[in-house]
């Protein structure tokens, strides 16, 4: 079961001269070894002038989304009235082009998978740039819903400056939102890049094909984990740990389930409380119900229900 | 429940040329809208002269918060006796001038958000970054105690060393001792944004208010939340997963409950285990508990007694 | 309880300009207070001219191992079967620069720590670091099984680049397969501060130390815990928070357990369903088991079986 490695080498402090050659001298042989494997079934590379797209420039699109969204808060300068249209314009251009280029990438990639001519694929990377940005001033609005959101939810709270630039929760609905937008575009791999970039920041893992209501608020957040295929109503409030999953499958079911709804619909206004795990594609809470922390759910419930654990059986064991 | 998108775009990659306008000239309209949507209720935005705190500023402090108190173990370079003192020095006098002028912009924030006048607050923010490096000695003092803590309660280390370097409890509570010193010099917003920051990197959500005896340790960490009026006493060793947290409320108290203690009191020398819940305000752990894994409390704890979840019931089913 | 702090500065927006003097004045008594603290047990410091490792060599290191094994998809430029065996050539030797330095850094230091003379740290360094990169070509192939079971084990995704760019569940992986092998050369501290460093940015925290067998797949992954002393066969597929740990330890065992076997042995082809925590150094999953969602085991469990939580009681409360 071990991994065998070869040559392990003596942990002393006092080391045996003889043994320490020149091993720089050595490493050509290393490098032929690891270049005969690239292009074999025992190694995973991209080896091609077609360019793929660059998690940095994820990143930055990621950034300057936000900050298109949320303008002054995460610039380095201050913005005002004046220079304002100005910067706007500037980040907007910027984003423009940036995101241009990696779909074209993404898009020209899928294509060579597919084996398919890529005639027109900076077209398609400028297309699909124009709609995403076009769709920037609903975006903004449906964000500052959940901003909104996040003030009526949390009483540890009272300014929304602490939710733009402190919440995980924000962050992440921020990200899945722009990833979203881009999904239905039919972005290839892009919309998964900056969702896994959120997960990485904040524990929160959105599948960017979820669909996801108004008024969205996510508190704590770490480990919440919401499947491709759930579709969550309006004003919908979850605690970390949270899970909307797919129900266990065999292994040779994997391929058939790709096509199918495998995770739970929300109705609006429903409370997920912490370490809740809802799954399966039938699934379905109804509007304003309560989930209690830690309840493990795999059928439907109706709408205005409350539903919480059964008291949990605690021993304690006291002193001698 | 879906968000409908304009125009979705189709996905071939042979791509009609004729939609493929010159996209960048039609992106003013779009920069206009935004611009249009600054200042109203659909936009949330800090367009003002006056600056915010800048999120990059306050990773820096932390940063330099961490390298002051564990000197040698994060810079670039190699300390000695002889250029200490001048290296904390120069340390000393960067934090100090990083803080005020993060302060003063927090605090100036806050006084126009509460249409209060600033007069003072340039000053306002040297003297609270003052008294914050003033209390540097002391919390290096306690964050010594934390890692002596962390070489008690795991067997799988025996080095300071790994601890400082590696372990994400320490630098979750690292940063939680410096924003809560922060947070006790009444300064707004930068305690949260650093305990958001520590979140990030750990997967540890630690509320700045929360109280915090001396020798905390936690390990692994990941998904652990205290709230901000959790009491937690000395000695305390705390897993994985574990939510001191407060109990679900109705939408409509989430207002009046904002001033009132919500989260446990947990007393010295407590251990709770991996995934444990403990919820409320009024629930109080007594000295030398131990709460088991997974185990959800919502009541009070005698001292000296252990607390563990009855066998689950598990269902066993063999192959055919 | 609570830790006292000095001279809380009142929260007023007009400040009382008396108060702040020049405050800069004051800081070299801090200073001197910060430095009368290093070398004693009141503050844990390295001050010697023998440079620790540094973090940021440590990320570079992840970043280079994980370029030269899959190749193409992390670089700034394109690569082709043109400039490939020069790319992975200057990659290699200076992975073999930066590792040989950070090992023999981290040797010194331990040799240091236990009064050892250290006659040949650079040479040591040297060796570890020519026989970590002699395991790359293996260890490429063994990473390349680990893609192939993300693309058998989730319906979500058909494309490797999607796993390689953006699982993190791969790059938790990939960083464990790293350190483990520079564990095998003895080589201290550094294969901790790389496993912490994917902690950090996945929420997966796998001992360096622990056995994990051929095609391991973790999806979504935050919050899952792997303890040192686990062992874990090929083919095994592990869902978000799953703990593999070990069993409570009064406080007076925990320097004795330090080298026993703590954590559980998981047979080829177990699946483990999100929320299972398995603990015990004794408990042994038989191959080919499934250990359902929340399942909290303490036994032993034969192989071809499934293992399910006693389906958990629940309480429905309806509309009034």
């Amino acid at each position: 079961m071990k991994i065998h490695l070869p040559g392990a080498v003596e942990a002393t402090c006092q080391w045996d001269e003889e043994q320490s050659a020149s091993m720089v001298e050595r490493l050509p042989r290393i490098v032929r070894r690891l270049v005969a494997t690239c292009g074999t079934e025992r190694c995973y590379e991209h080896v091609s002038s077609a360019p793929l797209p660059k998690r940095q420039a994820v990143v930055e699109i990621v950034n300057l989304g936000r900050r298109i969204i949320f303008p002054g808060y995460f610039e380095d300068g201050p913005l005002d009235r004046v220079n304002l249209e100005y910067h706007l314009g500037q980040e907007t251009v910027r984003l423009y082009e940036l995101l241009a280029e990696q779909i074209s990438r993404a898009v020209r990639h899928e294509c060579l998978r597919q084996d398919l001519e890529c005639t027109h694929c900076r077209q398609r990377g400028d297309e699909a740039a124009y709609w995403f940005i076009e769709q920037l001033p609903a975006l903004r609005e449906l964000l500052a819903e959940d901003v909104r959101a996040a003030l009526e939810g949390d009483p540890a709270t009272s300014s929304p400056d602490e939710v733009i630039f402190s919440y995980p929760g924000l962050l992440a609905i921020t990200v899945y939102r722009l990833a979203h937008a881009l999904l239905h575009l039919d972005v290839p791999m892009l919309p998964r890049m900056m969702t896994e970039h959120a997960h990485s920041r904040t524990g929160i893992d959105i599948h960017p094909a979820a669909e996801i209501g108004r008024r969205f608020f996510m508190d704590h957040g770490t480990g919440v984990v919401i499947g491709g295929t759930a579709v969550i109503g309006d004003g919908v409030r979850v605690y970390q740990g949270v899970t909307l999953g797919a129900l266990s499958l065999p292994r040779d079911q994997v391929e058939r389930l790709k096509s199918q709804k495998r995770h739970p619909t929300i109705g609006d206004d429903v409370v997920i409380y912490a370490g809740a795990t809802i799954l399966g594609g039938d699934t379905v809470v109804g509007a304003r119900s309560v989930i209690g922390g830690n309840v493990w759910l795999t059928r439907s419930v109706p709408p205005d229900t409350r539903v919480i654990m059964a008291e949990p059986e605690l021993r304690y064991i006291g002193p001698k």
